[in-house]
């Protein structure tokens, strides 16, 4: 399977697992890349995903996704289903690519595909292709394939149908808004799906119907230890403590209801 | 020291050692390799090594040494002998190196040797050297020397007798084969060093003398939460918990008895 | 705001943030980079230093900030001001530079530093600029700068007391001297801000009073589960124990007293 002519402009792999790296999964994933591609340069976003959460990986993706430049290869391997018969697939969106199983752990991608492929093309696996490892055997490849100029309509028939995430969606009155947490960080930060235009400063801010005080502009608008609504770096209200984890602050974690009261 | 013309071909290092990340060790390691081999490519495998566990990190080389393209320098630093009188070593096979401490941590690499040398010639550690951090002082450059195209014989003097992990080896009689644990992974997976035709689907596997049921073919051949025997990526039995882990389902670790049962 | 002709010998960046990687803010980052100094070569530092710890995370860098080539730039995201009014800030020292809030972190390039410019010229941010995340909007944007060549007097104003960490100092007497742990590391060994050549081999160690036994040349000098005063990576006074902690084998931490007596 020849390489195009274009593989200077994508030549950058990223990857994302949830294997940790203290057994070698993912320097061996590494290693596959080197041997197929060895000019690309290839980025750990993270290998510390929880065991499993398809939810957490594809919510990670998306804060660094179309960050890098169009040609980058995004491989996420967060994959309950390795050795069943769930699709392995590669997209492609806005010039970046996604390489990783079908179970919406590729959502922010898959919202903006222009192609969806399984990956299945003889002679693109690593050979033999063993039954609880195709982070090595199958996605590593197929990245480097990519990163090397080889062309998404090759890897694999398309995929009409991908499998996407069902993202809980805010909803908006006449007083306000609802939404829920959707993904609580490192620092305990409670991070919502409500967009900063349902959020103004100074609407008050309710977590599981206790009010955090409004929507404030930074962190400094508030004494350390205090809790405090803010927009946070992918456009939505966030509720953190400064200095201190929201989550701890106010026993709340993912899914929690998140209120915004513009009218009382 | 001058390096040799081929260093195009010898341009890439991993690391793994048992520092963490967080007292900037790894990345003292990276800036003597950055200095003195500046267009190596330089790649973590893993810092997350139990501190001093030499057998887990011989085990995680095993993953990937050989994955990687020839010329490619693996260093492994787990190294509670720091200070003593250990040897330090650089070994060459199948056209890729090792270096590290004599401790048996570069056991995968040493099993294939063509060549192993002490690592004690002039002008190659940093000066003065630390009692304390071989990584930086001596295994980085030794590492930055080789991935620029030095020669292995110029590091020091050959090594006879290279120490070896040594590994359980499984047994086979009649009724079947028996053998151990030798690995526990993130997930939980209990990694046996029984090999792939000594252990045909079908035939029953114990833990601990606790049946576990016969070696399938790949994870989704029973329930979430059911016990699972199966061959891993590496070619030997490995018994895992569909969706959870073997390791608290089973009560049983690195060093577990394991069974392989053909005839009753 | 066009780099300079320079570009080929700056175009190496590290990264040490407190951020963790599972959120994708440390990928977010890289993005941003790859996609402003595509060439440049970005290396992990680390992303483990304890939330808002900009002391360990001073410490870090000063394990290997020289060690890596002149134009390397060093990025330090431990911020726990960011949205406040603290300034963003660049350094240039020994040819290396620096990059991060004037909080501290930055300190053992402050100590060397020949020019300091608050970062805040028009057109180097991200805009819009989030209130919580500068390590992706201002501090990634200013390092690619940099890395391709930029002038660090064009990144804005020169700062001209910038803010350095106040270090306990260690004093000495006629009969030894008094300092503190400055930095526990992963291993657990007490890290002291004594110097060399005011602990020499043979003289007593006492950490909060105890008596570790003398100062020693090498961890072999002592039995295995021993403590043993030692001088370290950095040329500064150490207490480990062989094979095991310092921090539990002594109860001791950050802040303990440490006494070297030369004349009872």
């Amino acid at each position: 399977m020849p390489a195009d002519e274009d593989a200077g402009s994508r030549g950058r792999i990223t990857l994302l697992t949830d294997f940790g790296t203290a057994d070698g999964y993912v320097a061996a994933m590494r290693g596959v890349i080197a041997s197929r591609a060895p000019a690309a340069m290839v980025e750990d976003a993270t290998h510390d995903i929880p065991a499993g959460d398809v939810s957490a990986a594809a919510h990670a993706i998306g804060a660094y996704w179309e960050l890098y430049p169009p040609g980058t290869v995004h491989v996420a391997v967060v994959d309950p289903g390795v050795g069943s018969d769930r699709r392995a697939i590669a997209v492609s969106a806005l010039g970046r690519f996604g390489v990783g199983p079908d179970n919406g752990v590729l959502t922010p991608l898959l919202e903006r595909a222009d192609a969806v492929h399984e990956i299945s093309a003889e002679g693109l696996m690593r050979e033999p292709r063993s039954a609880t490892f195709d982070g090595r055997d199958l996605f590593a490849p197929a990245a480097a394939y990519l990163a090397a100029g080889g062309l998404i309509d090759r890897v694999g028939a398309p995929v009409a149908e991908p499998i996407l995430l069902k993202t809980a969606e805010p909803t908006r009155g006449p007083g306000g808004a609802h939404g829920r947490v959707v993904h609580v960080d490192r620092f305990g930060n409670l991070i919502s799906n409500i967009p900063a235009d349902w959020a103004p400063v100074g609407a008050r801010v309710q977590v599981n119907g206790v009010d955090v005080g409004p929507v404030r502009r930074t962190y400094s608008d508030v004494a350390s230890g205090e809790p405090i609504a803010v927009i946070g770096s992918r456009g939505k209200l966030e509720v953190s403590v400064r200095d201190g984890s929201a989550v701890q602050h106010l026993g709340a974690g993912r899914n929690a209801d998140i209120r915004v009261v513009t009218q009382p």
